[in-house]
């Protein structure tokens, strides 16, 4: 870069929602860079090329009692992005290099990159940068852990994801598949269940538009899952948690991933706890980053079946930091398909 | 036994409960024995002296899917029993033996003992005959698989029971002290609590009936447990649940063995299933008698407990055959003070 100061747009939390957040919920500023000359012992600067958005942030979004500390306000949204070095004072970073982090949403990400695990080199000669930020991510370990250590299916075993065609319910039925299983997603509208089905290869797909109610949805599920469901990984929450447990197998397992029909404080209670009694079922909920240990394993896997062409995956990109709290919203109402990006250069 | 006809006096289930059931639901049959001469080759005919009365006995009341086989209409009502051989022409059991088995609502049991694992001799030297029915039975396995198998509390964590003086409860509440854990009970009504913690040693006990709403009974469970709760057995369902939730700590285990609050099809939602996963906790149902293979690891421990004094219990025992019907609709309702017993002798 040259010695010229550099404007870094971000994005910040300037208010907390109450209820469904909307883009007041942000604002835009802009900051000057550093010169490369200006950097301190140890700090990279990356320019973010990707920024992913996920559900997650959400919950991060309010305040109180919850598995992450809340967004501060006032301050940068965080966010997992894919950049490349542009200036380093690091000896273990070069420019050109291609590197994944927690760099926000934000054009260009400084970082202190002496501290262990805040930057990671990525190889892009066989799977592609942004993949980095799904499939081979935090979405496609999150699906690898919930359906591997949670589910653990059996060949022959039906398996059961909501946002079928989302960054992480898409890994989740590929891998069931691989197993041997039966997997049945479920989405929203007709073209993402045909995505789905012919695309990803899931054996059947549910639009749950159609099944405004319990008993359509179950009766939906029903038919696609015809020896009933063994393992059942829940982005969602709400009335289809409801259904799968309908049709629940003794001895299910559900991973409970997200409950995104809740994250605006709506009551989303569980029709039949009961049920988790007479099928001798598991309900566990889980956060990948709390499974560090399980990464190298899942990683190795979903970057072999990408960089093989055996893992499909699909981007909804949005263009330009300043589309970022829209895509998100976008992506709260379920308008994305696939993983949802922001690119930024 | 003497030579002469003997009259068994039988309880059998004559019609389905809709909702609530009622003595109406029962009747009472006399049936002519055999005689000793009259036994066929292998049978054993056992007086029983107690019959226990279970939860689980009301879910087998009605038709339908659920994890065992209905209880046949016009058939002597399922259920575990202690007793002594009377009559045998099997060479494991010579009249005077003390024996369990599933006797059934009745004052004899016929039955042929070829059978593997129908009829267990037991030894009454150190442990009373009612135990085995109870603390040393299955009530005791089923509280010793979930505490161990899935709550399995580390010393200093806080484990919560319902229907804490009961035969489950009561032993669930016990091991867990044992395992350096505090021990917090909810039981209905002040001797029932007083009971818990004076004669059980329980750290504290709630009385749900003074905290009709959901409110109060999670301020009284924050009372109790001022660390949080990390496991949680489930007897009961309904608000109890929905108020340990709101005070579960991460990575928090619940044990779901019963769900007597919906026995009779009231609905019984879980008012914030999202608490699984913020909370990242894991609730499993389990059914005791899936889980044959740790039967002799727990009975060792709960037996031993019981022999030495260590292992405390208490029984409510009704009087005759003929009290059965009532003695169970009692306990439906929570008016037993311990195991439920009925004493035919």
């Amino acid at each position: 870069m040259s010695q010229d100061k550099t404007l870094n747009r971000q994005i910040l939390l300037a208010s907390r929602p109450q209820g469904e957040p909307s883009s007041q919920n942000f604002i835009l500023r802009e900051q000057q860079l550093p010169t490369a000359a200006e950097l301190a012992e140890g700090q990279v600067l990356i320019r973010n090329h990707f920024l992913s958005l996920d559900p997650y942030m959400r919950g991060r979004m309010n305040d109180g009692k919850s598995y992450a500390a809340p967004q501060p306000l006032g301050e940068v949204m965080l966010g997992g992005t894919a950049g490349e070095v542009v200036a380093s004072r690091n000896a273990n970073f070069t420019v050109g290099d291609k590197v994944v982090g927690m760099g926000g949403w934000q054009e260009y990400f400084l970082v202190d990159a002496t501290q262990r695990g805040v930057l990671q080199k990525v190889d892009t000669t066989h799977i592609p940068l942004s993949a980095y930020l799904g499939a081979v991510g935090m979405p496609g370990v999150t699906a690898w852990y919930g359906l591997v250590k949670i589910i653990n299916p059996k060949a022959g075993e039906t398996v059961v994801v909501s946002a079928a065609s989302g960054a992480v319910g898409s890994v989740v039925g590929q891998l069931a598949k691989a197993r041997g299983a039966r997997a049945v997603g479920l989405a929203g509208g007709a073209d993402k269940c045909r995505y789905v089905v012919e695309e990803l290869g899931f054996d059947a797909c549910i639009d749950y538009k159609q099944h405004p109610d319990l008993r359509s949805l179950s009766a939906a599920l029903k038919a696609a899952c015809p020896d009933g469901i063994d393992g059942h990984f829940e982005n969602v929450g709400g009335m289809i948690l409801d259904a799968v447990m309908l049709r629940a197998n003794a001895f299910s397992r559900v991973a409970m991933c997200g409950m995104i029909s809740g994250y605006n404080g709506e009551p989303i209670p569980l029709a039949a706890p009961q049920l988790i009694l007479s099928n001798r079922m598991k309900v566990e909920g889980f956060i990948v980053s709390e499974h560090m240990d399980v990464w190298p394993e899942a990683l190795k896997e979903l970057g072999g079946l990408v960089a093989s062409g055996k893992l499909k995956f699909r981007e909804s990109v949005a263009q330009g930091i300043a589309a970022a709290p829209e895509a998100f919203l976008g992506l709260l109402k379920g308008r994305n398909f696939g993983k949802q990006l922001v690119k930024l250069v």
